[in-house]
């Protein structure tokens, strides 16, 4: 569908100005200067030529294909040009002008009209307010865009919404010498979003990794589903920014949308399999690094070195982002006491001494090539004036160009006086970056995008026994009633229906129900006093725990009939488990995309280190068993201090069992189950609030 | 003292050589290249010149004064050419070559063999197996050194005996344009040490920010006097690897020294006051704001941007890092609003647009400049081909150089096609970065240094009424009897001679007596046994807690008395306190360093989370109120759910009163009070040991 976009055999520029500093005449300079292969038609109604092309008054003038018109013309003439467009037969139109959704409803209106001729004629758009498309691709060249960074050809393509942080990747590519291949940026995204840009980059066979920076998705579902199916076959290297409340104001405050902190994207990223970044260098690394090497098998790195310092720093590096450093075998060390300088260090890093030659590089790497104790390899290249560097180079080269497993090369050197080293390695596609740190993150992501590929995915789990039809109809009652907070009944009726165990339960009107409800279930119990209007029950004298007799029950009950007066006043009894740990689990919908269901430890846990964590459902069982390792006090689940274990399979189930309830019950809002008693047998849910 | 070092007026190259890849050729063609103002002398036997420069066949044949000689001649030779060099009276010898305490007894023999000769005639020696130094004052321009980077004067200094890390540092300056000022690596570091080095570069004016990396400190002690002095005048930055156990064996391995990882070098950094860095991109980027902006008064930072998405990225560094984006003060505001572009964002961050101009830009940083809710500015600048990018450049170099309030710049650009605007900015003295993160990155290490100078410094206590010398008969006692753990009595009467709160305690002997010393005490109360030979009591059956009456204590210590069998066996009674909230203290002794005094949340929290924090000895009362915040459940100290607040008063009071103890007692070597527990009012320890 895109590929007329990326691959146009003809570009009309409408809006082609004749002056120089005209974003109307940089386009057209950009086209020919990297080399357009197709048609350029500036569009002009006055001039007869600019930058040397012939110009026409209507793209209807122009004789050859044109399927992509470049729009820089004010927001209000936009509509009459689809038309326009639409008669010669354009497929694909960019605007590069603003004024239009991002200033409020009066240029959101234009957008309406402009998309309904373009629905008319089957355009596609590309924008309002973007920078546009490149397509480095030696066959098309294609520069539809006012920037500035003309890229090498090469395996990364880039797509964001915002052209600025797309751009500023971009150059980092550059900077570093690695191409790129495809790069879009789609403003206001009125029509071609993101999701579908992705797509197609999923199935273009040149690249190799797309990289992404969001700060915010408009349609998470459909963002999901298409990154889901791409990040299997290729990277998807994305960052989200906007995480503070503060950067969330900056953000909305250049896109006009709501400033909202969320915790919903990078829940999104992590189940679709991307492969995430907090800082864009690092994420600019990781990509050079994806673009030319393979994926890694394992963690296992090799560290080959000529210099001390900076491999103890890449160590510490790897070390921190979970990768190991094994030692050589004993194979591999024989060979390389062999063939090194007897000085040399043949341990993991091995250091082949500043005064190490290319054979001795070679051999390193042949040599880590061939052991299966590893799965990648870093160098760390300073490089001498008393050694032939380019031969070096070379051999890193030759290596790397093998593919049987991963390097990245830490190049410390003077681009100028090195030059011809440099460029060696930079032609030879080898990831080469300046810094220690640097290309230790780089080798980190790669082993991050294993792990992503090769983690279980598990299955949703669904109980046919759970009763939905009954919980539904709950829901639909109070919703009839205009409640949007269940009674504690109904919550634990839901509950039951899923089949999800509750301390066992009862609700009493008065005082001697109460009574007679407690000897049902047997001593101790807790009592809550139940009403719509008192939301904060503990505040108010309405929860007593510990009761441990017929009097107690009787006095306390009492007691909250006479402090609570609402009309709807009923008694909520239930068993008392003590000695449990306390867990909590809750949910919170998420628009367009189901539920983010938290689970973590109760009591001071969750109220002082807040330690929870959080799944998109639907959750499944290898998704729950890892939530449970996720949470920072994890090894309290095992038990510590000679109290016991609790029943790990038992919560794992809960959280399945509850992805179920809130796949099959979208109208659920907010659910607090706090706490949940996790006991060495069995789990019990003993305070259960739902908002619909 | 070291001056003559950095300012040689004349070197002589002790084994100089006619070969173009021998490292005694490329130290004369650096000391040439970089032009060198002394007098340059080859040393070499049989060459009649070098390079063009006359050679002598002994430095007692040169006739200038020369007061470095930089010896590139095999380690056997070098106590020979040292007496030579003491006739010439020359004052400092840079050694490059190897062979020396690196490779073993060997070679550390040599060392000494030439250092008796150094001490004779007074001669400093930097080295052996080290690299050299730089000096790139234009007045000397000494380049002493075999590497390659040939620095631009600056004001940065650096200092390492990694000479692979100090070059990657001093390449990341060359790269972005900065400027350094002194560079010296000092390998073995036989003599001139890296606390002598930082001690002269804190006086030299023209330094303005000390730079070194660290894998441990040879002389802790000397390094914290000096860098505690130094960094209360200039910024001092340094970076500590080898922090994992992987990192430290790879850093043994270099070096020959023995894997350790310490938790010391980083709370040396802390209480020296240095800016310490975790990542070497990080510490460079820092390093060059620091180079020429001033230190800001606070942390509120204004934010200048030009595009949209790099402020985003920015603003969430900024924040978490701890800054604050204030809003604009309404003068400003209306400022801003009367000189901007009408559709430019006039809140914090301000967006001048793409289109945004000189004028405009130089309004923003006035009006920042002008705005006491500012302290620093970060201008995210990029250089769009439609306005004049050098105008753009030549204000906020104007307004940099008025050096009010620290600005860090990222620049978004290609540096081929906009050399000019980078030149503007880079000659003028803007730190310029690449990415949006690694500006505000480096601006937060400025505020950070901010902090460090401004923090309250507090008052070591010390209480007179202490009885240090009953605490040192105690440990001489034990010492002599050849104890390495002293018993739980001794234990006690030191916290006590100290005035430290303990739970009230007596020794007892038989069961009977134990009875009735319980009884003294009241109940409830712990009995423990204690025995040299028994170090896991509670595994052996030696701990019963809350015993309520006499006969409770009967039995338990019946049952230890027949279950242990010791000689020694005395059983220890105490005061059962029960409710209060369990913290832990601990201490360590640090070579030459006094001891690392540890503080924490006891129980879970120190198991499962490790929530501990250390301070190295002298505590003063303000350390100790920052360490109760330090702690991630620092929250439980003022009491939740329900839980009322402890005695944090009382508990900073211990941390000092430890600390007096410590400082007064260096023979013990470990101290575990735990736990100790704290309640409302007052806290007390209920279970001490210490080692000596």
């Amino acid at each position: 569908m895109l590929d007329a976009l990326f691959n146009p055999r003809g570009v009309a520029v409408i809006g082609a100005s004749s002056k120089e500093l005209h974003i109307g005449n940089r386009v057209i300079k950009n086209l020919i200067d990297f080399g357009y292969k197709g048609g350029i038609y500036p569009i002009n109604p006055k001039a007869d030529e600019i930058r040397g092309i012939k110009a026409y008054k209507s793209i209807l003038d122009v004789e050859g294909p044109v399927d992509v018109a470049h729009m820089v013309i004010p927001a209000k003439f936009t509509p009459m040009a689809f038309e326009d467009c639409g008669k010669k037969g354009v497929k694909h139109i960019i605007i590069n002008s603003g004024g239009f959704s991002e200033i409020g409803p009066e240029g959101a209106a234009i957008e309406d009209a402009f998309m309904e001729v373009a629905r008319k004629y089957h355009i596609r758009v590309l924008g309002p307010n973007c920078q546009g498309i490149i397509n480095s691709d030696p066959e098309m060249r294609a520069y539809c865009n006012f920037t500035f960074t003309f890229p090498e050809p090469g395996h990364i393509s880039i797509v964001a919404l915002s052209g600025g942080v797309a751009e500023v990747i971009h150059q980092g590519f550059s900077a570093m010498g690695v191409g790129t291949r495809i790069y879009a940026s789609n403003g206001n995204a009125c029509d071609i979003t993101i999701p579908e840009l992705i797509r197609y980059l999923g199935d273009d066979d040149k690249t190799r990794v797309i990289v992404t920076y969001v700060e915010g998705l408009k349609d998470p579902s459909t963002f999901m589903e298409v990154a889901t199916k791409v990040a299997a076959k290729k990277p998807v290297l994305a960052m989200k920014a906007g995480r503070t409340r503060e950067g969330a104001q900056a953000a909305a405050s250049h896109t006009g949308g709501l400033a909202k902190e969320d915790i919903a994207t990078d829940l999104i990223f992590k189940k679709a399999g991307i492969v995430d970044f907090r800082d864009e260098g690092e994420l600019i690394n990781a990509a050079a690094a994806f673009a030319s090497q393979p994926i890694p098998h394992g963690n296992r790195v090799g560290i080959i070195t000529n210099t001390g310092g900076p491999a103890v720093i890449g160590t510490d590096i790897l070390v921190d982002a979970g990768l190991e450093l094994p030692p050589l075998s004993a194979k591999t060390e024989g060979r390389l006491k062999a063939q090194l300088f007897p000085e040399a260090a043949v341990h993991n890093p091995v250091d082949v001494l500043a005064t190490g030659t290319a054979e001795h590089y070679r051999a390193c790497l042949d040599a880590m090539m061939d052991d299966d104790h590893f799965d990648c390899v870093l160098v760390n290249f300073v490089t001498p004036f008393f050694v032939d560097n380019d031969s070096i180079a070379r051999e890193i080269v030759a290596v790397s160009r093998q593919q049987r497993k991963p390097i990245v090369c830490n190049l410390m050197t003077d681009r100028r006086q090195w030059a011809e080293t440099v460029r060696i390695l930079q032609d030879g596609g080898v990831p080469c970056f300046a810094l220690p740190g640097e290309a230790a993150r780089a080798l980190a992501a790669l082993v991050r995008y294993h792990r992503i590929r090769s983690r279980e995915a598990g299955r949703v789990k669904k109980d046919a026994r759970v009763d939905a039809n009954r919980a539904r109809e709950i829901i639909s009652e109070a919703s009839r009633a205009g409640r949007q907070m269940l009674s504690a009944e109904e919550a634990y009726r839901i509950l039951e229906a899923y089949r999800i165990p509750v301390a066992e339960w009862r609700m009493a009107d008065t005082v001697e129900e109460a009574v007679s409800m407690a000897e049902e279930i047997g001593f101790p119990v807790v009592v809550k006093a139940d009403s719509a209007s008192v939301v904060h029950k503990s505040d108010m004298g309405g929860v007593a725990v510990n009761l441990e007799d017929v009097e107690a029950v009787r006095s306390a009950v009492q007691k909250m009939a006479d402090q609570i007066s609402a009309d709807d006043l009923r008694f909520f009894i239930q068993k008392f488990m003590p000695g449990g740990t306390e867990i909590i689990m809750g949910a919170r919908a998420e628009e367009g995309l189901g539920h983010a269901l938290m689970f973590g430890l109760g009591g001071i846990f969750v109220e002082v280190l807040k330690d929870v964590v959080f799944n998109l459902t639907p959750v499944t069982d290898a998704d729950a068993k890892e939530m449970l390792t996720r949470i920072k006090g994890a090894a309290l689940l095992d038990g510590v201090r000679g109290r016991k274990g609790v029943d790990r399979a038992a919560i794992e189930a809960l959280i399945c069992r509850l992805s179920q309830l809130l796949g099959d019950l979208p109208a659920i809002k907010e659910m607090d189950l706090n706490p949940v008693l996790a006991f060495e047998t069995g789990v019990f849910v003993v305070d259960a609030r739902i908002a619909i």
